[in-house]
This record gives structure tokens, sequence and C-alpha cells, in this order.
């Protein structure tokens, strides 16, 4: 099996998580600066947790290989991607330690979490199976923004958001990582036991992505 | 420390959660009945992931004794509990196979997950504060509304369910749950690094058993 | 493939293991008596860290089926099976206390945190490869050991730890467990990347089985 | 309490680990060339778990500042120091190939499994509890061959390891390790609970570090 047959054996949810309408609503420019705000700040104590299911993902290796293939990830949020996030914050007025204080929401915690059990309890391919919808998702989301001819770029606040998404560097990561997943995957028979586990893991970890952008909506 | 300084450090979210507005809907027996079933559904998937939280808190245990101390709870829900929500669920004409086909809703997956994690990444203590806002919640739901005036017993589709939560045998073995708590939280002082840590994760999970009533209410 | 495989892959580990000289003298009534007591310690210690094993196998099931299953060793481990090991150790006159308190040796280290570890890292059948050497190793000892002209009962102070584990409760225990692991197993090729890790799992578990053999006659 | 605590509650095993024979045969160059060769290979495999338990530091971290105190090593071990160690190996007459084929030897799967399994079962102190033997020991027996008049220098075999290790970079590394070490340590009593536990844990660890100096002489 390869990441297609994890996407196709959620169609719906995938859908209604790609084209979420916190994703329709920033594409036009239309999202309430109080839904951006709160995601920032749940997005910052994401990568908190991202980043120690990566560092899981080193302790669950089998092989030097597989160490070295987590340890980008690791090192990119903890070196860069965590303070290019505080720095972008910034921009909008929100600083690391109102971040630090904000408490996790439940969106929050139900998608962070069940990436990390679903990855201590299996191995570590069922934990890049629940990864997988994050880096796909958003990977997605970006290329069809920024292809799309209803979104609004000129005045649009949240237009360097869909360019840093759907742009080269990120979209050639993602590629990566969906090459290695798939290496991973290559030995599995999707209608074997494991293979149906994996589809179960991937969807529930959709799921949960649709309740983060729904509280951003929500809770704002 | 003890269990009353977890408490007292989230006075305000502990309200929410044992006096929310699915329990007293449930005292009045006013509480939609998809509402109910919803909960009842999710409450099966939530006893398999509790079961595992219980189970890793015999292999997070540092003596024989407290070895000794989580497997009454995981022989329990295992030998009898779960069976006996089935059952009850039978009564409300939900099938054990309509629960486990049933989809984990978000809240179900924060909290339960947040328990697993927490003690994952701390040691046994870190999980059982973690688990205390079910056990002690659900005995202070129980006794609350047991001993309220304002209860319904008479016509009212939930009175077992207050009779069975705040009921002679749920409240002793909370009793004893709750002094072995104690035990372990003795040497820790509230103040400490190590104090406040159990304290921010009591008050996280308390938080996320408020999204679990709400989802009932909203979801069904 | 099924637990014959994994013996099959490890042959002549296995029968270091299986027909290690502790076992041979102990089976003729010529094991040193200090290696017997060393033996009976550190294999409470064992005892201590195999229950921690099963309650991993609990975390880490994936159906209540699997909970189910895992429950049983957990339960006899802590509710008879160490109780009997002491009193069977204080007819030696090696009282639990003595035992406690006594160093775990690298041998018990070595096979006990290899399993422990094992399960952690990889998933459920995981843990059950790495614990198999253990549960089916002792059976194939016991039977041996009771059927073999050359084993010595009168005057041999080791007879009833023969026929403790070559007697039908041990054995008949360890065909259950066996054929739980075999369906397992079922789903999974020998030769695919995974058949392969869990036969050098079981290798490497056998090998720390020898080790803790071999100790019992070095460092008494 | 701090590290020396650690240090003084095993003195005789932390004496019989930094001034073990290996140790003092290497620095008199009278080490036997396939001891040395055997050590070479398992600490080939002791640098994969090694590194899989800077990466569950990572895992466990309870900040971000935490996260970053664990990066380094992970990130020095998979870009240079495996490598180096690949290298080294290499002007001994050792492939890469012929280290991946090697079986983990029982002195090595002890250690690095307890580190594990300490750090797993407890929380990131324990972890960093279990895997100081290692980095304090290393330098200390760096320190003290380099210092010492009885050490061999010319025609010595095995002066560049001394020199590595009793080299300024080795030095500086561990010094930064032993600050933090002794922050986490700053808030916990020596006489808790919690403190007798850790000694035990680095005691525990330091034996194991014996069992895998002995194995070198023992094995080859």
């Amino acid at each position: 099996m390869n990441h297609q047959d994890l996407i196709q054996a959620c169609k719906s949810e995938w859908v209604e998580y790609t084209e979420h309408s916190f994703v329709q609503q920033l594409a036009l420019g239309e999202l309430a600066h109080s839904s951006f705000l709160h995601y920032l700040k749940q997005d910052f104590l994401f990568l908190k947790q991202y980043t120690r299911a990566y560092a899981l993902a080193i302790y669950k290796a089998r092989t030097l290989a597989e160490m070295r293939m987590a340890l980008p990830s690791v090192q990119a949020l903890l070196d860069s991607e965590i303070a290019h996030h505080v720095a972008y914050c910034g921009e909008w007025g929100v600083s690391e330690a109102e971040m630090e204080a904000e408490p996790e929401a439940f969106g929050t915690v139900a998608y962070t979490r069940f990436v990390l059990d679903s990855g201590m309890s299996g191995d570590v391919i069922d934990l890049y199976a629940a990864l997988a919808p994050c880096s796909i998702g958003y990977a997605v989301i970006g290329a069809q923004l920024l292809a799309s001819n209803s979104t609004v770029f000129e005045g649009n606040p949240y237009a360097n958001w869909i360019k840093m998404y759907g742009g080269e560097e990120f979209q050639e990561g993602i590629e990566r990582s969906i090459k290695q997943l798939d290496v991973l995957l290559n030995d599995i028979e999707l209608n074997s036991q494991r293979g149906q586990r994996l589809c179960h893991i991937f969807k529930t970890a959709t799921r949960m992505e649709v309740a983060f952008w729904q509280q951003g909506l929500d809770d704002a």
C-alpha cells in the first residue's frame, strides 16, 4: 500500500479537513482576526508536541537510516521553525510568553496526543500514519489555495501563510516525507489487518485535524 | 501535597466540570435521549482507553505494592465494568457492535490520550494525577446529585445512573483510590516544580472532561 | 508464520538455552545449591519485570480481546505466582526481604529490559515475540526433563522444580499462550521485513535467556 | 541533590567501573587486540541505542528548553559521532557492515535497555540519571588516564582513545551535561523517595557499565 490508500480510505473526512471553512475563509481573507490569532497560539502549542512526536520516531527507529529520516524534522522544528513561528506571531502582536501561557484547546490536545499515543502503542509505521494527515494535508491545502482562482492575495492578511505552505520549499519537503512514508508502507497489504489499522489511524487523525480547524472558528 | 491541592489549583474548571449543564439536565431528567445515547457510546470507547491507562500504571509501578494498587481497576474493567456498561447500553437499545463501530469523538480522544501521554512521558504519579479528575469527579457528581433536593428520581430515565455513581460501592472504591493518591503525593511539595506540574496536568485533564460532557450536548 | 518459524530461525541458540548446563545439572541433582539460590533470587526480581511486560501488553492491545488475552498473566503473577515463588524460596531459606534487597544481575537486566524495550519500541506482536522464549522455553525444558530417562527424581532437591514446569497445569497454560501467539503471527509473512524482525527479536531474547542461566553458574 | 550525590551513593561500584581492568590494560597498551575489537563493535551497537535514549529525552522533555538540551546529543551522534566511530573502526580493520551484523552482547543489551526502560517508566530525570554513568564515567576515565604517570602513550595502540576522551572537547561537552543534570536534580532532596530512587538507577546503570567492560575481556 501507499499514502494514496490512506487518503482513499477516508475520502469524505479528507475533504472536510482540506477544504474546511477555516481554510476557505482564510483564502478569501475573510477569516476573523480573532480566529487566526487563536489558531496561531494553538499552533505554537501544537509544534511542541509535534517535535516530541518526531523525537519519538527516532526512539522507535529500527535502523540508523530510519533515525536519520526523522532527525531533520526535529532539528528544523527546534532550530528554526518554532522560532519562525514565534517571529511571525510577533508580527501579529502575539508574544512567545503569551503563547506559553495559553491553555491547550481540546482540538490541539486531541490531535497531538492521538499521534503520540498511536506511535507509542504501535510501532514506527503507526506513528508516521498518524503524523501524515498533518504533513500531507498542509501541503495539499497550500497547493490548492495557491493554485485556486478564487484565492485572494491582494489585501489578504493571510496571503503569506498561503505562500508559505504552497511554496516550493514546503512542498518539496513534504514530497520527500511522502516518498519515505511510501517506502515504509510498501511491505504492507492494504487489506491485511495491519493495513486496515493504518487506515483507521490516518482517518482518526484526519478527524482530529478537522476539530483543530473548527476550534479556531468556535473558540475565538 | 494531597488531592485537595490539585482541585484547589483549578477551582473554576472543577466547578465547570462537576456542575456541567449535561449533568444538571441529567439530574432533572431533562437531558435529550440522543445526548445520553451519544454519551453511552463514547463512554464505551472511553473505558477501553481507561483500561489501557491502568495497565500503564502497572507497567510504571516501582514496587510490587504499586503494581497491586492498579491491578483491581484493570481487572474490574475487563472482568465486569465493561460488560455492565454493555448490558446497561443494551437496555437503551445500543448494541456492543454499534459501539465498536462508533468513531471516537474528539472529546473522548482528547481526554483519554492526554491521560495516556501524561503517564507515558512522566512517571506513575503524573499518570495518577491525569486519571484523578475522572475518578474523583464522578464520585463528586454522584454524591452531589444523590444528596441534592433538586434531583428528580421519579420518572427520571437517568435515575439509575445517579444511584450508581452516588451509591456506596462506587463511593467507597473512589475513597480508597483517593487515599492511595494522597500517599503518592505526600512526598511532594505543592510549590515545587514537580507539584506545580501535577497541578497543571490535573487542570488540563479536568478541562478535557468538560469537553467530554460538552460533546454530548453538541454532537448528539 | 507461526511460533515454530521463530524457533527454527535460531536453532543453535535455542538448543544452547533449553539444554543449558544449568538445566542439565539441575536434572541430575548436581547443581550447586549456591547456583540454585542465586537463580531463585534473580527469578524473583525477574518476575516483577515480567509482570510489567504483561501489563505493557494490555496497554499495547488493540482490541478488548487482546486486552483480555494478557490479563490472566498479570493477574496470576500478582495474585499467586509471585507469592508461590516467595513461599518456595522460603523453603530454601531465602526470605522476600532478602530477595528485594538483592541487586539485579546483568543477565536479569539484559533479558527483562530487552523484552520491555522491544515491546515499547515495536508493537504488541514484537512484545509477544520477545516474551515467547521464556514461556515456550520453560515449557520445553520442563517437558524434556520430565520425559528424560536420565533425569534423577529420587533425592534430587530440584525435583519439584522439574515437576512444576513439566506438569500439566504449566504445560496447558503455555499451550494456550502459543495458540494466541500463532493467531497474532498468522497475518505475517516469515520472509517479509516484519517477519525477519520478529525472528531477530526472538533470537536476541533467547540469547539473553542463555546469559540468565549462565549467571547462575558464574556468579553464585 | 547533585551529580556528586549519585556517585557517592555507589562509591565502590563507581571505582570498579572507572578503574576497571579493561581500562587499566588499555592505559598500559596491554589490552588484547581481540578485546579492543570486541569493544569497538559493541560500542557501535551501543551508540545506536544511546541515540534512541537521547531522542527519548526530547520526547520526555517538559519545555522547549529541555528539548533543546537533548537535541545536540542526538544531532552529534547521527551527524558525526557514529561516522567517526565507523572511520576509527575502519582503521582497525572493522567495517560498518561487520558491526551491523554483530550480535549485541548481553552487557551491551543490559546497559542500553536498562537506560531506555528507566527513562520510559520514569520521567526525564530518571532517564538522565541512567545516562549519567556513561557520560560522566567516560570523562572521568579519560581525564584520569591522561593525567596518570603510569599511562603509556608511546607505542600504545590505544593512545588516541585516551587522548580523545581525556581531551578538551570531550571534557567540556561533559561539563556542560553535568551542569544541566545538576539543574534538574536541584529541586530534589537526596533523602526523599525520589532522591533514593535516582541513586538506585545510577548505581544499577554503573553496574551494567562494569558488565560492559568485563565482556570485552571475557568474550573476545
